[in-house]
């Protein structure tokens, strides 16, 4: 006769192994009945845990991938430890992975749930347009952290996220603009239709615009290509050659907003006395730029630990997936004048 | 009588059982004749691979902990990416962990040792003074990236390092700034004695000015307390207090010289017209401050590609401990002049 696993035990109780696991392993997470129902079980039917199994299964159940996307991102980095945190006070490891932003997080985290087993994923950034048929690769619950599935087909019920809303944050920072008296508004934007953060925050600019019966002027929109600062800087010198008038740039992210203001400097243009430029973001380093940034900020740690939240209770089977929209709110510094 | 398992093949090939794990799955880094052996060993034995034994050892054996000290560090975050495309590419899985820069790396590092039987650790950030006894709880090889071993015991063959020079590097940006005809050379230290990174630029301080017969003045250094912008800031602004008469700021890392000039800026002290500014690091950011921050360079991503090759070395039982002293240079940018 083959021996007792932990297996046998968890179908003699009718709950997952992964709560067995807890119990041996004397976690906080397990409710004393079932705690009780498990361990007579045990008794009933002779089972030894061994290291080896107990290894096993833990190694199993308690660990959570972290996908971030987007390798250099300080934002992530605030909200990175926050996250980090509380996964592990909740009891369970974090495996953290980085990848490039060109690359697919979902395929990451469908080989990584086979190889290793994981209970859930945190994508800490990632693409807007997920569909039903390939999230189905994904077997584990997973929050979409910063950003929300917004030109997908995947339906609200099948995933969790934690975000901002893109569009009306990008439009908040333009309507901002727009109440100090510019018109005359360029935009730096990493692309207008990359069904992603950047084309959200593109679309905000346009809707603001066109709520206060701004024309839309192609030639004051750049196309940066990516969000790193390099780029943000060509496509800067770009508008700059184009010669076109503008009173205020907006950009749609702090670490690109930076490079801007560098650039516009380095070719004589004094910020804010020449022109004004906003980001979005609010991270700590542009509250040290000059002059200080002027940003709509982001509440990254409440953001993380929302991420972490929820995520924590699917895993451990409680609720529902769900959303979660933060509000940003614009913090003033020296980059932007009243006209 | 007990099934044979995989150890029994190890010690019946005498090789280790990460080895054998190797060959059951199919990994490049076996020798031939040794995959041979392996392979020939389980036809003898009978030994029938069952995939719960397979999981189990590979998690024994391929996971590197990475541990990195001092949550939101740039220079950390341009060198993780480059570290774990290493370890991935070697085959090997990364578990990062973020600790606080008050932790202890060493207590967090042999805890994971024995929770996830890790095959090795790299340190992204440490302590400078560890003795041979503390480091006897950590039995797996380990490599310390970007500081080394200065302060303590622990013997240099039961460890590999990769770092700068941290005190001849700082020795070498203040004889810079002494090169340009500076001798009033502030200097904005986290800690003159935290037998740390701090400690050890804050010496090359003072060795630059001993070089030159320049005398040490008490009042032309802060100790800021921490690694922050905010203390860096705060730091500066008692510098300015004090009335002391300097014609530079000599400071220990990058984001703490943003955060100087920041200060200096809004008080009215111009850079480099009325005070230079000096860092070390050499972050992408600071080639976009206004003025370009000038800095000391450390080579963030051969050192990330090295210290992750010597660890995949040792792991892999090729070549014994070893110690890697990179050479950093001087980026020229604006927030230094001639007097």
């Amino acid at each position: 006769m083959r021996s007792i696993n932990i297996r046998d035990v968890a179908k003699h109780c009718r709950i997952s192994v992964s709560t067995v696991s807890r119990v041996l392993n004397d976690r906080p997470d397990v409710n004393p009945e079932t705690r009780k129902r498990v361990l007579d079980a045990i008794a009933e039917l002779d089972y030894i845990p061994n290291n080896s199994a107990r290894n096993l299964v833990m190694t199993a159940s308690d660990r959570i991938a972290v996908v971030v996307r987007g390798v250099a991102n300080p934002f992530f980095a605030q909200m990175i430890r926050v996250i980090e945190e509380e996964i592990h006070r909740a009891g369970y490891t974090v495996d953290l992975h980085q990848i490039a932003s060109d690359a697919d997080e979902v395929h990451t985290a469908a080989e990584l749930a086979t190889e290793k087993r994981l209970c859930g994923v945190l994508f800490l950034g990632g693409r807007f347009n997920y569909t039903a048929e390939e999230m189905r690769v994904l077997s584990v619950p997973f929050v979409c952290a910063s950003y929300t599935n917004t030109f997908g087909n995947l339906p609200q019920g099948a995933f969790s996220s934690v975000a901002i809303d893109d569009s009306a944050e990008a439009c908040r920072a333009v309507e901002y603009l727009i109440s100090l008296g510019h018109r005359r508004i360029a935009a730096i934007v990493a692309s207008e239709s990359d069904r992603s953060i950047s084309e959200l925050r593109y679309l905000g600019y346009r809707r603001a615009l066109e709520k206060h019966g701004i024309p839309y002027e192609p030639a004051l929109v750049v196309e940066s290509g990516s969000f790193s600062q390099r780029s943000a800087a060509n496509g800067t010198n770009r508008l700059l050659d184009r010669c076109a008038d503008f009173t205020a740039v907006f950009t749609i992210a702090d670490m690109m907003a930076l490079a801007v203001m560098k650039v516009l400097h380095e070719r004589g243009v004094r910020v804010p006395e020449d022109c004004s430029v906003i980001g979005i973001d609010g991270l700590d380093c542009s509250a040290y730029s000059i002059p200080t940034l002027t940003t709509v900020v982001q509440p990254a740690e409440d953001m993380a630990r929302e991420s972490a939240a929820i995520l924590i209770d699917l895993v451990r089977g409680h609720g529902e997936n769900r959303h979660k929209v933060f509000e940003a709110h614009i913090r003033e510094g020296g980059s932007v004048r009243r006209l």
